[in-house]
Order: structure tokens, then C-alpha cells, then sequence
């Protein structure tokens, strides 16, 4: 399988690559790091890579980010920081994405577990998290020729220390489990599927 | 009870000013119908409506569009108008409304059954029905002063025969129903919820 990973480098992504690799064609891909640099942010970038790419079987992001803050401070530019990245971003991957996926391909976003546990600071990740979750649904439902498309959905990390003060009582998930949703992801056959790992 | 309701012309909304009305203050909102017009698409003009009514007690929406149209020729313009008007118009009525609201007050947004119910067409919808609802529920943790929020999510509702085509199999729901619920936010104690409809 030729499988494009964005996000290739990152602390969730390259633990993907790892399961992934030997077996596939792994494309990496970064904003600053990887085989095809790539700013999802921009929807000119987005289409550039896939023509540099051509047709693939698999897209597998691991990618965007979001506004940290106090509610009672956060603006409309906070939030659409995370629209514009974790949303828009990883949505226009598909909306662009699926008109060079093989038929039979598969398309695997990531949200996170703060759509339904949410912590302080973390208001519009916990909309954005959920509506990468309502638009895989809403997708997996209308992309033609068999092409596939589910979230997975990690609450923190083992691997991100930094995240564990804003989720107290949460016990870290392994990078196993997490890489091993995404892989269930691409070579299952589950479609509309959100994987939640907590 | 001083209660702003936006869109209460609408289908949905007409119901919920009528089983308001009579024991509290209601103040009518809309963008061409109302007591007060307001763009919720306009940050500066949602301002403006708080500095024209000052404090208030509940803030019910039951306005905000989207996109409609199938997901192969769908394109980063068309989901914006869906994240634009039904995610960050509600957004940013609790974003700037938070600081006019009085202590104890609600905020109830509306999203929508296509968050978890898909159908053909609506893929932005179910990604900002289930914004809204990730929404709820981070800001419920972070409002001060007991101010409270909560979502309602209907699935087509009796009074809009124009949806039945895109929901077969599917029971549209009585606009008493419906109504209910926003009154169950805006008397009732609960935070964070969302009442489902469907
Ligand atoms: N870490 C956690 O505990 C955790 C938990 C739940 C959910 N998540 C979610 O999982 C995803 C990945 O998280 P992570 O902790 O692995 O992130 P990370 O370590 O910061 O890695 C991010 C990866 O994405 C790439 N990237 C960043 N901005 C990009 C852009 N604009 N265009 C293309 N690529 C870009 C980075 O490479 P470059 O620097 O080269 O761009 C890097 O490879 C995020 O959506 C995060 O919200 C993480
Ligand atoms: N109808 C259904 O079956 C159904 C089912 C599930 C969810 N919903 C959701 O419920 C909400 C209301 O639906 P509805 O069918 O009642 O809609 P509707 O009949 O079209 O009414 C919309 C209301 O919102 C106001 N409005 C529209 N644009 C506005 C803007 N930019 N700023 C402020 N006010 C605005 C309208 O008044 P003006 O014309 O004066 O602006 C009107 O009062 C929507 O979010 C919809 O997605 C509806």
C-alpha cells in the first residue's frame, strides 16, 4: 500500500510510521519535516502535494493543532486557530484527498478524547475534537468507490508529559495502543468508525 | 426571567418564544426579524446587541445554517459557511455573551441529530452539530458564577416537510418535544448536556 502520513515526525505520527513501515510505501510528510513538506493550513499546499504525490491507498493524519486558553479570555480569532488547523486542515485533506485516492483507500483523521472529557483551558478543542468525529460520519457515508474514512480519538499520551497538568486523574495511554488504532484503521475494513483510546 | 432569544421567528424558534412568553421578559433576535437585528455572523454586531440590551438572565439560539450539497464537489468555501454561521455565530454569542450574562444565567445553543444520524449531502453538518455539542461541554466546566450551558439536538422536526426527503426512515419529531427541551436548559439545573431529540 502507498500510505501518505502527515504529521510523520510528530510524537503520536512516528510511532504510526514505525507499525506502517517495511511493509508499505510510506510517504512522510511535515510543515517542516518529512519526504513532501506540506502547511495543511493552506488549501493550495494541500492540492500541490497530491499532485506531487499522484494516487495513493492510504491517508493517515496525525496533524493539527489548537488555541489553549482560558474561556473567559478566548476570542473568535482563539478558536477559529483551531478551526483553521485541526478542522479545516484535516477536512480539506479529504474534501481535496478524494479525488486522488485509489478506490478501496482509506482516509484516518485524528481527533481526541476532549471532545467528551474535557479539561480546563481546552474549550475549542473540545469542539473541534468532536467535529472531526461528526465529519467522518457524515463522510464515510457519501465517499464513492468503497473509499473508507474513521477518527481516532487518543486522550493524552505516554509520551507528552507536558499535556499531564491539564489532565489530572487521567492515566496516559501507551503509544501502542494509539498506533495500533490507526493501523486498525488502514488495513481493517471498518468505515465511520471513531477509535477512541481512554 | 430576561431571556434573549436569537431566531425566534424560526420554525423551531416560534415554539420556543410561545412556551417562554407570558412568565418572562422576552427579547426577540434575528437578522431581518425581531426586536433587535443581529447578524450572528458578525462579531461586532453580536457585541453591539449585548451593549444595547446589558445584562440578561438565559440566551437561547436557535439560528445558525449550513451548507448544503454533496461531499464530491464540496470545497473548503462551501464547510465555512457551515463553521461561519451555525458553529461560530453560537461560538461567539456565549464567547462575548459571557460577559454580560447575569450569575446563574444559561446559554443553550442548538445543534442537531446529523452529529451522530447522518444523511446524503450534510457531511459540514454533522461536523458542526457535534462542534456545537464538544462545545457544551468544554464550556460547561469553565463559565463562573454558576452561569450554565447546555445544547439541544433535535432531528427534523414536523414543521419542516422541506428536510423529510433527506431523513427517510425517520420520524420527524413534534415541535412540543422539541420546545421542551429548550425550556428543560433554560429552568432546569443542568450543564453541559445535550438534550437529543431523536
Ligand atoms: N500528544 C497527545 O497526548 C495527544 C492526545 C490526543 C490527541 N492528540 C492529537 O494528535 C495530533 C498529533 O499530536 P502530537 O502530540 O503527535 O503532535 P506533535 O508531536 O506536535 O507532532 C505534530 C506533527 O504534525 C506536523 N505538523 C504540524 N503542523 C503541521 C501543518 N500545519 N501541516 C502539516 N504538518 C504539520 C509536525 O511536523 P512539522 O513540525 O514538520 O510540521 C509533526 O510531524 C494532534 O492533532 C493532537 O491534537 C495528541
Ligand atoms: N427545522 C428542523 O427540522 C431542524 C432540525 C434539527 C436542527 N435544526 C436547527 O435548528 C436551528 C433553527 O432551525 P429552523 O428550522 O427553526 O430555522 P428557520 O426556520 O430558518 O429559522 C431561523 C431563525 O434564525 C434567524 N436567523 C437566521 N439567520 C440569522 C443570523 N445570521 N443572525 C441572527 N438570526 C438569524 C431567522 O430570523 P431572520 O430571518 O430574521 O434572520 C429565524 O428566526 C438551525 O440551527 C437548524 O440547523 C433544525
Amino acid at each position: 500500500m502507498k500510505i501518505i502520513i502527515i504529521g510523520a515526525t510528530g510524537t503520536i505520527g512516528k510511532h504510526v510510521v514505525n507499525t506502517l513501515q517495511g511493509q508499505h510505501e510510506i510517504i512522510k510528510v511535515g510543515s517542516k519535516s518529512g519526504d513532501i513538506l506540506v502547511d495543511i493550513g493552506s488549501v493550495d499546499a494541500i492540492k500541490k502535494m497530491f499532485e506531487t504525490i499522484g494516487s495513493f491507498d492510504a491517508l493517515v493524519s496525525v496533524a493539527g493543532t489548537g488555541h489553549v486558553g482560558p474561556l473567559h479570555t478566548m476570542t473568535d480569532v482563539d478558536f477559529r486557530k483551531t478551526v483553521d488547523s485541526k478542522l479545516m486542515g484535516q477536512v480539506n485533506l479529504v474534501l481535496i484527498g478524494q479525488h486522488y485516492i485509489n478506490p478501496s483507500g482509506s482516509f484516518t483523521l485524528t481527533s481526541g478524547s476532549l471532545a467528551h472529557e474535557p479539561v480546563l483551558q481546552t474549550a475549542s478543542l473540545s469542539s473541534i475534537n468532536a467535529a472531526v468525529d461528526g465529519f467522518i460520519r457524515g463522510a464515510a457515508i457519501e465517499l464513492k468507490n468503497a473509499v473508507r474514512i474513521n477518527s481516532v480519538s487518543p486522550t493524552v499520551v505516554e509520551e507528552s508529559p507536558d499535556y499531564f497538568p491539564f489532565f489530572p486523574g487521567t492515566i496516559p495511554v501507551s503509544m501502542e495502543a494509539v498506533a495500533a488504532a490507526y493501523n486498525k484503521s488502514v488495513l481493517g475494513a471498518q468505515t465511520g468508525q471513531v477509535y477512541k483510546i481512554w
